[in-house]
């Protein structure tokens, strides 16, 4: 049994820097990090930011064991003073961004990070694991749910994806609009409704599909889902109904033409009475798969691989930045690297939205030193978009768990809708509204 | 805290089939299941299969804790005598399959699991969660590995993906062929190499580059590697050599056109008298930039993001289908589904590979009752590529750990270097040797 520790989960310089920083006196520099990407996948119109609750879960739980510090000694990873001051570590910064659920864009300031250098540092791995996958498959979902109009999508992905990312894929397919997962440790952690009835191999261990469909009948009730496809459907559909009564709750179809399959059960459905059956479809769905069913009598969607996978686009190329620290005397310096194509901009940033009228709606970033961004008046009916997440260490606990997931997923669904309409487009294109980064003199 | 407990990282259904199958009584019946792929990731000329210790780690641990249980009890998920069932569970069968490190193609039977139909089943998702991800990433990395001929490559791609999918891709990235990890997890759990020195927030939060690499020389020593692009290469690498003199270990570039930059600093180097300071690259690069970098003074590879997203190829679709079972008198009988697409080849399966001249090898799967197995002769110089993992329940604890994974780095050594050389070739095609399925009559 190994504990789920955060602490380790993260590159070794992270350590290393903080090593060399405790020993020259820069590891208690007030720092600045924000988290950004230069920008989307290809071909998406907007990024959904999610992982911001597993993020202050991960905090909380940022505490080191004795075997977590015994191994950075052993190793020599850094040194005795180092040690003793991660023993007694507490993360006293403030957190503030995007909240989940939110849209963003090209340098979107998604997560602002407010510490010492060495407890900001320390974070960033860890922040961008999380932000990095659980963003991708929020922006998946959010296309798939999107494509699916009313229809219910769930989440059928964990076995294509490593199992604890399974678990993180069922939360954030949720943030993205999705219904339910049949990940069971995501039902659990974050109170989930959980879905699934039966595989193909429930029928072939039964010596007929007939005994396969009464038991899962006798265990689940007549209101369960029969897989129809592991011999002939429409045979398997027959059966189903003469087993469970035309009060079947529904039929599930994994391979095949899922559209005409769909029309042709509905038929056949409907033909025997059992007209409020349900039909849900699972064969290697995407956004566009989906889509393209928009026109068949499906009543639900099971997706796998391509939403843990993030349909094309696993990870989110977010980045983790220094833009502003203390210098010698405690003033704050915006800084920037100067790395071609990699350049940063300066200065910690504040971001705003405008939906003035649809053509004009824009994404406002502003740059500056705390003082400037204090005394910035955003214009009227500018949406500030950063929420405080963390406040000198102590956590928001409205932002984790079940609820906030929840919350999530609604403020998705309303940000999605203030967006101009070609933002559900699934045609490539560029994001749906511009990002302007403004850098105030200083 | 959360424990790691891989009972509940699974779908649903798996307990449903269960409880449904206790019922009935054909939970019990004795079955075979097994794991296979039906084509590679498109181009792909081989796959490597990786996460077969990570798996034997999870069943180790496969151990239902009180709030397991209360879990799927207060959902209702299972009944009553089910949970007494899962109380008192151990997994039984038996488990062989290709070991780690081993090449793989589409019907490969690359894993059998044998036991009861309800233990079979409980372990589906996990199985594929593991194998699914490890195999992309060990496959990626094996790619790599084999266009960065004889240069060490090394695994920073933990911010790209789930914070526990970075340990796993860690330890699949040493199976393929790299040489350690930034991850500092994985080097605990599998006690491998672990490597990184300083990103550019440390060199940002000094008040100068050169009091960032006295700083890290301090630290480090001179052994270290210095990151040489914050500000601008040429002075970067002046100021290196400077503080610590011709003996400075290394220095990073991470951005622009790697091959200029990486000729003009050695040149840098070399004038400076600093011969044996390394050059290490890492920005995003995959197999085929750094199969570009062939020719540039370049001594080590960092790869991110197309590592642990599997260069595009980020699951595996692997799939665990049951392919013999029980009947009622105990006799085992094949079976096999037949959905359109995705039928299944009925009867467990043996699996050998011939090298006997180049352009005929072959992989051979031979399918059939325990019976006809037993009797089958493989031709002579016909590679058995099963080995036993499991034997009844006990663990064969060769397969786990780390020298298990740098056994199976090696073992993918030879196995790749054993096939046509095409299979080392980048360019999109086949897989480089065909698998005849020989189906046995009964």
């Amino acid at each position: 049994m190994v504990d789920y520790n955060p602490v380790l989960m993260t590159d070794m310089y992270e350590y290393t820097m903080l090593d060399a920083t405790l020993q020259d006196g820069t590891a208690s520099r007030d720092c600045v990090f924000e988290v950004f990407t230069r920008h989307l996948p290809e071909g998406r119109r907007y990024g959904v930011v999610a992982g911001t609750g597993r993020l202050l879960d991960a905090l909380a739980d940022f505490h080191f064991a004795d075997e977590d510090l015994r191994f950075l000694r052993d190793r020599r990873i850094v040194n005795k003073e180092t040690v003793d001051w991660l023993e007694r570590f507490e993360f006293h910064g403030s957190i503030r961004g995007y909240r989940e659920g939110e849209m963003y864009f090209p340098n979107s300031p998604i997560l602002q990070v407010e510490g010492s250098f060495g407890e900001c540092t320390l974070l960033e791995t860890l922040i961008l694991s999380i932000l990095n996958y659980d963003s991708a498959v929020a922006a998946a979902a959010s296309r798939m749910t999107s494509a699916a109009k009313n229809r219910p999508c769930m989440d059928m992905g964990g076995r294509r994806t490593n199992e604890w990312a399974a678990v993180a894929a069922a939360r954030a397919s949720i943030v993205g609009g999705f219904q339910g997962t049949a990940n069971l440790l995501a039902a659990k952690l974050y109170d989930l409704t959980a879905i699934g009835t039966a595989a193909h191999c429930f029928t072939l261990v039964h010596d007929s599909e007939r005994a396969a469909f009464e038991s899962q009948i006798d265990a689940l009730g007549r209101n369960t889902t029969l897989l129809v496809d592991t011999y002939n459907i429409e045979e398997a559909v027959k059966t189903a109904v003469e087993v469970a009564g035309p009060e079947l709750g529904g039929v599930r179809i994994d391979s095949g033409d899922l559209a005409a399959l769909a029309q042709r059960v509905r038929n056949q459905l409907d033909a025997l009475g059992a007209v409020n059956t349900k039909i849900t479809v699972t064969n290697d769905l995407d956004e566009y798969a989906i889509a393209s069913l928009q026109t068949a009598p499906v009543d639900s969607y099971g997706v796998g691989t391509q939403l843990v996978t993030g349909s094309g686009a696993p990870t989110c190329a977010m980045v983790y930045k220094l833009t502003e620290r203390a210098g010698d005397d405690g003033t704050m310096v915006p800084v920037a690297k100067k790395s071609t194509n990699k350049a940063t901009v300066p200065g910690r940033k504040l971001a705003f939205r405008s939906y003035e009228y649809a053509l004009a709606d824009c994404e406002h970033v502003i740059a500056g030193g705390k003082e400037e961004l204090d005394a910035f008046t955003p214009e009227e009916g500018w949406q500030d978009l950063l929420v405080d997440f963390v406040d000198h260490g102590r956590i928001d606990d409205r932002w984790r768990g079940h609820d906030a997931i929840v919350d999530a997923r609604t403020h998705h669904e309303e940000a999605l809708k203030a967006l101009p309409i070609t933002a559900q487009s699934l045609m490539r294109g560029d994001p749906v509204i511009p990002t302007q980064t403004l850098v105030l003199p200083q």
